[in-house]
């Protein structure tokens, strides 16, 4: 095989979700359509890496700094969302039901990593959090024993900060079917149970 | 989000095995691995996009035309293996269990798609299984109807040819389960039974 071709295997297969089968098939697709997807994928990548920087309010990924969301004049600038990747972020405002500010930590805390609060922007998000304007932090870190650790951390950093700290309401996934559900996310279902009324 | 991330998702969703959500972490990963990966990739496809051609002889894909199949002197002349496609063609030879040459049709025969034997390259297989040094010409088109159609067309136009023309074995895959196969490959393994010796 050509190393042109090999080389473009290996590099695609260093893509979350590809493995070497589908890079395979990703090259072969690639370099049969070169001027209908290899070249525009290629400019799209250069624009990309040109255009593109992290927020340095807030973390987001845009074309601007600071990003489009903090400096939106319709969202509102008292709420703060903490999420722990870009794609959270991403996967928050695609429901459209959140039209407050975010923080991205980059990812959670972690002894064993050494990760710790400066590296998640920690301090950053405090004295955001400290702003007079503001008046909530939801800390929508994932449901995971890291993603947890990492939002009582905060929590505990926020408690003098005069604002709400609130996070994610657990329960069971809206069309999810109980029988696969774990234990423990039908525990806290149940415990959390409201009232089903004709209001 | 910035147009330049919501296009590079676009075209990242258009390859093979990656959709919506997965080009979406697949820009993230890309982003975040600017110098990394980013960068490697555009020029490992502006390489690939640049160098690689189809061989004129097969329809390999190569930086050579003809292909390094088609010039490596120890190759079998004697033998065209022919395929569909070139990731067919990579995982025959990756084997290293044939050491002949090949022909890619680039897809199979299809009425209803307008796909006809000149669009696979089919009169210049004829020509060259007439070559002086060409014994044998294994059909190894996929098991699949449209595949055994074409392969059936081929043999037919190579009966005069003065050439052997096989196909694969049909069978039990190796590491099969047997209650999993369905009815047609049980019935071909059984037909095809072989005995079992010392020898």
């Amino acid at each position: 095989m050509a190393t042109e071709i090999d080389r473009l295997i290996q590099y695609l297969a260093k893509l979350p979700g590809l493995g070497p089968r589908s890079a395979r098939r990703a090259a072969l697709h690639l370099i049969q359509r070169r001027e209908s997807l290899m070249a525009p994928l290629a400019r799209a990548m250069a624009d990309a890496a040109q255009h593109i920087r992290a927020c340095s309010v807030c973390g987001n990924l845009d074309s601007t700094d600071p990003c489009g969301v903090c400096t939106d004049p319709r969202r509102d600038p008292a709420v703060i969302c903490v999420v722990e990747e870009v794609a959270d972020l991403w996967a928050l405002d695609r429901t459209g039901s959140f039209r407050g500010r975010y923080h991205v930590l980059g990812g959670t805390l972690s002894a064993l990593d050494g990760v710790g609060p400066e590296d998640l922007g920690i301090p950053r998000l405090v004295t955001r959090a400290r702003e007079p304007q503001v008046t909530e932090v939801i800390l929508a870190t994932n449901a995971t024993v890291d993603g947890q650790t990492t939002a009582h951390y905060i929590a505990d950093l926020l408690a003098d900060a005069g604002v709400a700290v609130t996070g994610l309401a657990h329960g069971v996934p809206v069309g999810g079917e109980l029988d696969y559900l774990d234990d423990g996310t039908l525990n806290a279902a149940l415990r959390a149970r409201r009232g089903i009324g004709s209001a």
